[in-house]
């Protein structure tokens, strides 16, 4: 027998999971179009040419690289294939790869069709990447990300929808403990300004973003041996222990006292804060110590999770400069927050937080007893069905007790039989599996009864 | 500046797009749900020992292959890279590859999880599949299918169902014109039997597939290259010239009266077709000439397509004695429908059968004037999106013009202004872009008027 299992890292969706996961995407896709973004679908293969280059050596190392068709080696230099050459040989004989997020191929369609677009340009994305790293818990080589950006504004108003997007989309999958961590890359570019490290920010920036992961003591260090003086490092201990907001906002505007960008930084944050909270949203936690690995954000910065850790990342963003400069064009700032679906679903499988109607679409199963019947069980579906309730007519006039098995297993509410008295009698046995309640109705109204369930 | 076209023969999906396509395959889903069929999602790679083999030579070659990862030349042997053995060394350099269509992956599915599925097993699935075709009008390398599938059950009743399926999709996307062309396997085994040329069997069904395209002389002169006798020959051709239906079946009773598997077709195609029509569906049509392609179909085979053909097939499918058997199950026959969504879509388009509606999402666009107000606008923004209102406040406070601009580019069909003269009125002044039609309304009954639209 043929091997049959699915590639390392990649997974089948049955249909219970499906219709989970399809619970969740809803719950986004519903709030970002609240917020007037529109879906957008780009291919899952795009040319290397797009793609490489983008994620650092690592990143473009774990790009799934794509064969080219036809007689590929022919005119491949010999002395590649003689040295057995992997790397030097894979831009000979593969020309696409498949995403690997959903921001570059995002980027490249802004080029691409820059003229026919409407500015500012509001889309949200869900589909899968790959990514050709070790899979492990939680970790997959194909999975789902979950954008929403809009690109061709500067105006805060775009920070605070993203907000209340995330407030939104955390309140109803019921994650109450979740934070939305907000900084500024300017407050960030002020602190380096303010201890003299100017130049460093891209370190300073590095090793703070390890906070979470490795601790204050060993953030201090790494940025020692990244080069940064004793005497700017000895300057920021009092940065990891600021109490309540007001007490981080007195601090930085003394410390950022002579910074213009630094002052620039607290007054968008502030801005960001105060707009947020005005339309009800509460969980945002001003961490003047988040930073964020991406070096392309420059304003705000958000990250989702509980305020003590635990279950992390469930989302994250900020804001950009320019999107698209990577192919050449300019003058396309904006902002883009990102869901972590893969991590969001697992929490809520983990946690119970789907609802009980999502294992089976079947509202009803016709219980088929021969031939005599027959016309009468299709007549019933199709009456059923027309009235938009999803009905199987168990193909095959076997044993009660395995229909009754079939509709047990696959989670259906609500069992129909007709018998030839009941047919006689113009009824039809309705019985309720939850509770095994029987009752006999005409067939014109059962539609109403299951829907009243 | 680098490259910034997608692939060859892929697609992007702008918002506009996506809202079409979305509009169709919701019309489909919904169909299947109705029958009680559920969403199954696969891994958009599979390992080629799962995918090669299963679609013919060609089809082999056409499968997009995935290059392994890391130093995938260390352990290739070295006479196939010295000769350039494209060919050879693909299976040494490549595990994975693109899923080609759903129906193998399907089949594997069911075999690697089949103690835990509940038959029969009725799945739908609307994913990518890929082929290294060459692209034209209307043939892409990455394109959808659309397929819908029972396992586990002989019962003819699942025919009539996937009857039912096609003929409520096609009403509701409106092809009036759309006849659901219908034959049985069995009956073309009966006709070769008839004529002696049961052995002969597939080069009867490839030379008769072809009718659409080559015409009746030139698939009787390929059966005749085919090695079918003239004698056999020369017994068909009032086959393809029957009218009526009646014609048809006595036709077919006399030449397979002494054909068992032929009186078996004849009769199952008769109670098929009986029980869809009493099911009210009429655009059923009988053509004792339909062959269809694949050898996997042992049963029913259908053909969607308009009588006098110029649309193309728009749907197809049949029933087959045992999906799994490639993958070394045996036992689990089925019956399987596919829709020929790219067609479908392109035609739709063509005939502007899309709700207008689908141009947009926003339903208001609020004018920003500017900070004096802001605070109001935000407010009227989440009054609305609370009531299930898709909002946009238009993110900065740049001349009207511009803001009304944007609006009629993105089709927003409601667009709403506070100055502060309406802040302090307590009114928002309601422009309603269809018509041109203003009037002020209190912020609290914005939200009824517009879904009123």
């Amino acid at each position: 027998m043929a091997k049959v299992g699915t590639p390392k890292g990649t997974r089948d969706f049955s249909p219970e999971v499906v219709l989970k996961r399809k619970y969740m995407f809803d719950v986004m896709a519903q709030t970002f179009e609240k917020f007037g973004y529109m879906p957008l679908e780009t291919p899952c293969m795009e040319n290397l040419s797009v793609l490489t280059g983008k994620y650092g050596e690592e990143g473009d190392r774990l790009i799934f690289k794509i064969l080219n068709s036809g007689d590929y080696l022919s005119k491949v230099p010999e002395d590649l294939l003689a040295e057995k050459n992997s790397r030097g040989l894979v831009p000979k004989i593969s020309e696409k790869g498949l995403r690997y997020d959903l921001t570059v191929p995002f980027a490249r369609f802004v080029v691409q069709h820059q003229n026919d677009l409407v500015f500012p340009f509001k889309r949200y994305q869900m589909q899968p990447v790959w990514r050709a790293d070790r899979p492990q818990k939680g970790r997959y080589r194909e999975f789902y990300q979950c954008d929403c950006d809009v690109v061709g504004s500067e105006s805060l108003l775009l920070e605070v929808e993203q907000i209340q997007i995330f407030d939104e989309v955390f309140t109803k999958l019921e994650f109450e403990e979740v934070l939305i961590h907000i900084n500024n890359r300017k407050i960030l570019t002020g602190i380096a300004d303010a201890v003299g490290e100017l130049d460093k920010l891209v370190d300073l920036t590095i090793a703070m973003d390890k906070l979470d992961k490795i601790g204050k003591e060993k953030v201090l260090a790494e940025m020692g041996e990244r080069g940064i003086s004793a005497d700017a490092i000895a300057k920021l201990p009092p940065l990891f222990d600021l109490k309540d907001e007001d007490e981080k906002f007195n601090y930085l505007q003394n410390l950022l006292a002579k910074s213009e960008v630094g002052q620039k930084g607290l007054e968008e944050l502030k801005t960001v804060l105060e707009l947020s909270r005005a339309q009800g949203v509460e969980r945002l936690f001003f961490e003047p110590t988040l930073a964020r690995g991406l070096d392309y954000y420059t304003g705000t910065i958000f990250e989702c999770k509980s305020e003590t850790g635990g279950i992390g990342t469930l989302g994250s963003g900020g804001r950009y400069d320019n999107l698209t400069e990577v192919f050449g064009v300019s003058g396309l700032p904006g902002i883009g927050i990102s869901f972590g679906a893969e991590r969001i679903y697992d929490l809520m499988v983990a946690r119970e937080k789907f609802p009980k109607e999502l294992a089976t679409i079947t509202q009803a199963l016709i219980v088929q007893f021969g031939d005599e019947t027959l016309i009468e069980d299709l007549k019933l579906a199709k009456l059923l069905r027309d009235s938009g309730v999803s009905t199987e007519l168990y193909p095959g006039a076997v044993k009660m007790k395995k229909q009754m098995k079939y509709a047990n297993q696959k989670s259906i509410p609500v069992v129909l039989m007709q018998g030839e008295e009941e047919v006689k009698n113009g009824v039809v046995t309705v019985k309720v599996m939850a509770n095994g309640e029987q009752k006999e109705l005409p067939p014109g109204k059962i539609a109403e009864f299951i829907q009243s369930l």
